[in-house]
């Protein structure tokens, strides 16, 4: 099932996403919930990022390949940085570098969408907690990450957590294909496979030290094939069983 | 003014402390509010943390003191990273080592309380968006720190953000004593006229990159003398004007 956040006629609801309409719930994918009767078709509503996280915990060195491209070790234990709510965008929003920012990064990242308060959940039972997964980008101030010992500002800036464009509940999240493209062009083309912590294992992790709430996310990490993002560009973030999520892109002037 | 917020009788209000007692408020601080007329004993409520931040910014090396005893340099601008919401806790609660972690550290920290939404303020007009400051404990699980790339475990587990035990919003933060203890020990001693950025640069420089909301905190760093708590230790950060914060600490069995 794919749970859409959506906006029509300025008001703000959640859906069911079948073929290329959307029907109405209730009330959230995070409380009971009925689906309404009212459907509308997804060219007349505005999808919005699915869960409006509190936080989401972002996994750093998380692809074997990736840690190759950054000439780093791969990690004995998962590790993890937060951005905060005020990063979180949604589909057909724009990533906006910010000020001073030289060289602003696309990361496509598988994105788990956390169902209900998770604290100390084990390995086995982490799907128990997960509602279902969604596209996201890391984005990053490539030039920021390099100078800053801890990456607050340069991957928690406002707009550096897209979100979308749905939350697929019923996938195996093990082996998908993702694929990040900038203009068309593809740019990272990996396998979840590849993942060093699988998002069981990521969600089993996180939760071990912080309480996970209903709507947060863990962005997984992101395979090789970074690199930067121009004034103008369109960034896309395709995942196997999900679908796309697509971003405009404002700034550095030159990429 | 003093503004804190408080637990009674099963109900969660803000209010206005004055020498033993404190006054009910119709809201919150970041309303519109009127006083109430209510007034209780502070010994017949239950401070809670003095506001509900969506994120806590925490900035890493601002006392040269500290630089030089982490084995530093001084950085050129403000460095900082996140504390989720869920980190946060209040006077009197308890720090609680995290899974694993064999030594919990204490960072007493001027924290900056924000009142009015911030974006790209400038120094200058800081004082206009922040409401006040209290007290706070940048508690570090100083082992994970030092194996992990990114301080989300490190600094971001369950009970590592203790704010209290109210808003001071009349006060110079230029130049304030600020004093940590360990079971009355002292072990920090510092002023806030050693800071490498003041609090209204550290305000203008976060809400260039991130959206600030009422209630978020930014903790300004820690001084000198940065230090272990064992299970049962009281800890408490003294700052001149605010008052005491004070917490019990559970674990590691050995500090």
């Amino acid at each position: 099932m794919k749970l859409a956040r959506f906006k029509r006629a300025g008001r703000i609801s959640y859906g069911i996403v079948e073929g290329q309409s959307v029907e109405e719930i209730s009330s959230t994918p995070f409380l009971p919930y009925e689906r309404t009767g009212e459907v509308y078709a997804l060219e007349d509503v505005r999808l919005l990022s699915p869960c409006m996280p509190s936080k989401v915990a972002a996994v750093a060195l998380n692809y074997s390949d990736h840690v190759k491209e950054m000439g780093k070790q791969v990690p004995v234990h998962p590790v993890f940085f937060f951005k905060p709510s005020t990063a979180v965008v949604g589909p057909l929003d724009t990533v906006i570098a910010p000020p001073g920012c030289e060289r602003l990064d696309y990361e496509g990242e598988l994105s788990v969408v956390i169902g209900s308060v998770a604290r100390s959940v084990d390995p086995a039972r982490a799907k128990d907690v997960i509602l279902g997964y969604t596209c996201g980008i890391d984005a990053t101030a490539r030039d920021f990450q390099a100078e800053d010992l801890q990456w607050g500002r340069a991957k928690g800036f406002d707009t550096s957590a897209p979100l979308g464009p749905w939350i697929e509940t019923e996938l195996d999240p093990v082996d998908l294909a993702l694929t990040t493209r900038v203009n068309g062009s593809v740019k990272q083309k990996g396998r979840t496979s590849s993942m060093v912590f699988s998002a069981p294992v990521l969600v089993a992790f996180v939760s071990r030290y912080v309480t996970l709430l209903p709507g947060d996310v863990i962005m997984t990490g992101t395979p090789a094939g970074i690199g930067p993002m121009g004034d103008g560009d369109r960034c896309t973030v395709e995942i196997e069983g999900i679908g796309v999520l697509e971003v405009g892109v404002r700034g550095p002037a030159e990429a």
